[in-house]
């Protein structure tokens, strides 16, 4: 595996739809901010450029990180997991905000007794974020 | 939502399989250990017993985490993130090994100009974790 670096791609194992998921984590607090996922074309471009670029499969095209929030995310490393199926990303998070509802992280809601409460709060507010 | 309780799981937006992908996070040290995939009777199994049980897609079964090496995962909480479509546990992790090949955690090769470098030793062998 040293050997073949050019194939660092198709080293991964993508899903039948071309995608992985890839997890992003603040490198200095180590909370882990989000889940969202990569086809080639997007972890090629956040190594090339060294900001997140993820695949959006809700609007099905690439998702440049912060392109409408400023929050992007700088990557400092990237790590893939012992099945060559999941990624890693450590970045720092510009505006310390990773999720779209203004929340430091998307994981904002925990089970609580039969329930998904929302134990952190939104530091912004979505309509100041994406005006 | 906060009054729906009984339907927590119904709440998940579960893939086409059924399955979620799920995050396992070590509570102590933030160190991102893994991720898996769930259904909604290994997010019930791991709600009721308070251990990680996953949904293993290779063999196509419920997997008690640990069930075979002892690398039990107990889980402190359980998030959801703001789509409802991944999750993040916050464990401890018995034996201090996520992964099956004796590393600490899945996520032990980095991106390394253009090569998956191994940068973290595995702390057992696996002949010694699964005999």
């Amino acid at each position: 595996m040293e050997s073949a670096a050019a194939d660092w791609l198709g080293q991964l194992k993508w899903d039948v739809q071309g995608l992985l998921p890839a997890v992003a984590q603040d490198a200095a607090t180590g909370e882990v901010l989000m889940l969202a996922w990569m086809n080639r074309e997007a972890l090629r471009l956040t190594v090339e450029s060294g900001e997140a670029v993820y695949w959006s499969r809700s609007r099905r095209r690439l998702w440049r990180k912060g392109e409408q929030s400023g929050h992007v995310q700088r990557v400092h490393e990237i790590r893939a997991d012992c099945d060559s199926d999941a990624l890693l990303l450590r970045v720092t998070q510009h505006g310390g905000i990773a999720c779209h509802t203004g929340h430091a992280s998307c994981f904002f809601r925990r089970l609580d007794a039969g329930t998904w409460r929302e134990v952190e709060p939104a530091l912004k507010n979505p309509a100041d974020i994406y005006k």
